[in-house]
């Protein structure tokens, strides 16, 4: 897929919707179409063009009840996007994630002179950024390709170990924004906010978290300690 | 403006097209109209849409002839826009350039171990990760707000210098881009491919080009030199 088709995608904010559950867990078409609000019509609709631009991918598989198969999606690429819009400058680009990846860059651009006396060392400075460009590039890829990988071995995880879907989502969630609001939890899940509520406290029993005037997040210093006694034991 | 907003924008071949002229030099309606290939009443409707959505800002201004005062345009924004679409993983975020930017940075993820034995153990590498990644995106910040501002100095003197505005797209275009071909610039110019390779030439009196088997790229080794030779000569 061309860089460009993806911002058509995400230039929508019901695929942007479909997008932020599948990331989450695999998802069949009538548990897609209930969490966002537009009709089952409509929803077909979107993962039909994701489809068709390779976003998506769908498969028939028996559901967990006896009934018919069910048709479900899951996301076929692993990019990250970059573009910037400027007076002076306009460019995009897709990076393909995954492969080897770099583990240590250093971005320096203190070298770059704060005034230049001719067009030419403009010019060569402009070439020096554009060097550092490409390095922070690599950087974003590798990043981005160890937290997806990551977040794939969070996910299997968890199902295996606790296998509550909701908190699931609450965890996925956190971890990719830093800290959310109850409300916004309750849009995103389709769940009253008491709901949420009692869900954070039942991960809270796996995963220490913050929860504080309408904020969650998770709790990094009970985390830093649960390891630690983690590794102690491990040394008895 | 919303980051979504931006992608809705950037999914349209005809707006990409324009907002690519405009980071060139400021440009009148019918000079746009004559460089992208649909009618120009659809260019106005692209125009309006990036208006509205505070993308172009548009000024009227005497034209260099006798005449109306003609509708000028230009882009209102200065960001780079950041999306990560994977099975596991869906965000995205605007960075605002400009204002004091970091010069160093080292990113690490050698620490990040490749096995993990526990949830939360995985749960703290994704956070280290995540950490990593906000001094990746302080680092795109820094070099496109670098970039930014040298790009507008390089367009000012290349005008005050020289002054020809096709040499000018020749430049700004590969500076972008590392490396353009003929057909490329052909397209983007709308100039026939011998008249882009004149123009190329022109520009090669000022800034070194390698144009080699129908591509064109600045001649970095030609440019050190010249700028060694400059810097001689200013110290006899």
């Amino acid at each position: 897929m061309a860089e460009p088709d993806i911002f058509y995608i995400l230039g929508n904010r019901v695929r942007r919707d479909l997008l932020s559950h599948l990331t989450c867990t695999e998802c069949y078409f009538s548990f897609l179409s209930s969490k966002v609000s537009v009709s089952s019509t409509a929803v077909a609709k979107h993962l039909k063009i994701m489809e068709r631009e390779g976003i998506l991918r769908s498969y028939e598989r028996e559901g967990p009840f006896i009934g018919p198969a069910r048709k479900y999606y899951d996301i076929a690429i692993a990019k990250t996007y970059v573009a910037t819009v400027t007076p002076n400058l306009f460019w995009y680009r897709g990076l393909d994630l995954g492969g080897e990846v770099i583990k240590r860059t250093e971005i320096d651009i203190s070298r770059i002179p704060d005034e230049h006396s001719s067009l030419l060392e403009m010019i060569h400075s402009f070439h020096e950024l554009s060097v550092e460009l490409e390095k922070v590039l690599q950087a974003l890829k590798a990043v981005e390709t160890r937290r997806d990988a990551l977040m794939k071995e969070i996910k299997e995880r968890y199902l295996k170990e606790i296998g509550d879907m909701t908190q699931l989502a609450i965890l996925h969630y956190i971890l990719l924004v830093g800290e959310a609001t109850v409300d916004e939890l309750s849009d995103r899940l389709n769940l009253k906010e008491r709901e949420v509520l009692v869900k954070a406290r039942e991960l809270d029993r796996f995963v220490p978290l913050i929860i504080k005037d309408g904020a969650i997040k998770i709790d990094e210093e009970r985390l830093k300690q649960k390891l630690g006694g983690e590794s102690d034991a491990g040394e008895d």
